[in-house]
This record gives C-alpha cells, sequence and structure tokens, in this order.
C-alpha cells in the first residue's frame, strides 16, 4: 500500500457535516451547542438570510456578488455578510476571473435542517 | 350566517407557522427574513441553544427552570434567556403553582426546518 495521501476527490454524496443530533432527542452538549449556535448565529440577520437564500436559490445552487446585491445593501456590505457566511462554513467559494462565486454547503443546510426534526408527532 | 367570530378553538395538527418557503426555493422577502432571522438568533447562543435543546428533548416536551439549570449559569440567567426565547416564538410557558413551566411551540420547529429543507439531490 502507498502512503500517498488520500485524492482530493471525494464522494459527493448527501453527507450530514458532523454535529449534533436533533434538537428534541436529547440535551445538547456545551460542545455542540458551540458548534449550531455559530450557525444559527449567521443566520441570525435579516440581510444575510436574503443573501443566503439568494445564493441557495440561485440557478446552479451558486451566485457571485454581481447576481445578488439587491437586497438594499452596499455592495461592500454584501461581501461582508458574505463572509460571515462562509466563516460560519455555509457558503464555500471559489474565485474565477473578475468574481468570487458562493455556494452553499449542502451538508450543513442538512445538518441544520436534522437539528430541527421534530419527532413524529402521535 | 352568524357574524360571531371564529371559536378559538384550532384544530391541533401539524400547523406550521405562517413564515417562509425553504431558504434554496427563491429569495426571501424583506419582511420573511425579518420574521426567520429573530428565530435563528434566538438560537445563535450556545447557552439559548442549550436550553432550548433541554426544554425540547425534557419527557412531555415540557420543563420548569428547576429541571433545566445545569448548563453552567445562574437561573435568573436561564431565566433570561427563557425569556428570549420565549419572545422569539420558541417556547411558550404555563405558570402551575410554584413554577413556570416552558414548552417548545412544535409548529414554530417545524416551519425553522422547513426553511432549512433541501432540495431532492439529483
Amino acid at each position: 500500500m502507498s502512503n500517498t495521501r488520500l485524492p482530493l476527490l471525494e464522494p459527493a454524496g448527501p453527507a450530514v457535516a458532523p454535529c449534533c443530533p436533533p434538537l428534541t432527542e436529547r440535551p445538547m452538549t456545551a460542545e455542540e451547542a458551540e458548534t449550531a449556535a455559530r450557525m444559527f448565529k449567521a443566520l441570525g440577520d435579516p440581510v444575510r438570510l436574503r443573501l443566503f437564500s439568494a445564493v441557495a436559490s440561485h440557478e446552479g445552487g451558486e451566485a457571485c456578488v454581481c447576481d445578488i446585491s439587491d437586497v438594499g445593501v452596499s455592495q461592500p456590505t454584501v461581501s461582508h455578510h458574505l463572509k460571515k457566511l462562509k466563516d460560519a462554513g455555509l457558503l464555500t467559494s471559489e474565485r474565477r476571473g473578475t468574481w468570487v462565486y458562493y455556494r452553499v454547503e449542502p451538508s450543513v443546510l442538512a445538518a441544520m435542517g436534522k437539528l430541527l426534526t421534530t419527532p413524529a408527532t402521535a
């Protein structure tokens, strides 16, 4: 067996970011709560939430600043909020030519959705 | 037809708080983002998230302050955070005897979960 590093290619399956069980399952640990609160906090601002939704719903699941500047704030402010979403792990970005393109990290969205799963109602 | 007001009794079905479509469906309006951001912000603090999770996962889906005081903060701080969760519409409360009991509002949890729904992956 070679000891070369694993290739960067990874299965593109429905990965779920390793965070936390559903909020209704058991009390969260301090560590889990730190991770999850960071994601919720990033979405806890109306402008960021609109930008996130604009990226998430954009054709092909990605958008550049040029696509999503209609939320009533300046482009530097848009960039600032996109950076915060990126720092929270909710968006990834890639520069292509003049523009940086943002993409929603689906595994993170899935993990947050799982957190809010409600138990089957009786 | 009578013009009396509708009775307060409402179907106890799987109501979903009227908020917003999935984030991936279309860009949110400013008004939708205000509503949803308030809920996300309430969960954007580790202590509040642990308290919310403690209530949500407690037997019977409700808990009093006396049940959930093991998150490492004082009881007044616990009460303060529970009030914030209540103000955001995530918890309801009811006084019974000495204690106030908190309960997760399932329709709100369902609405937040819906927001984070990811489209079926190709």
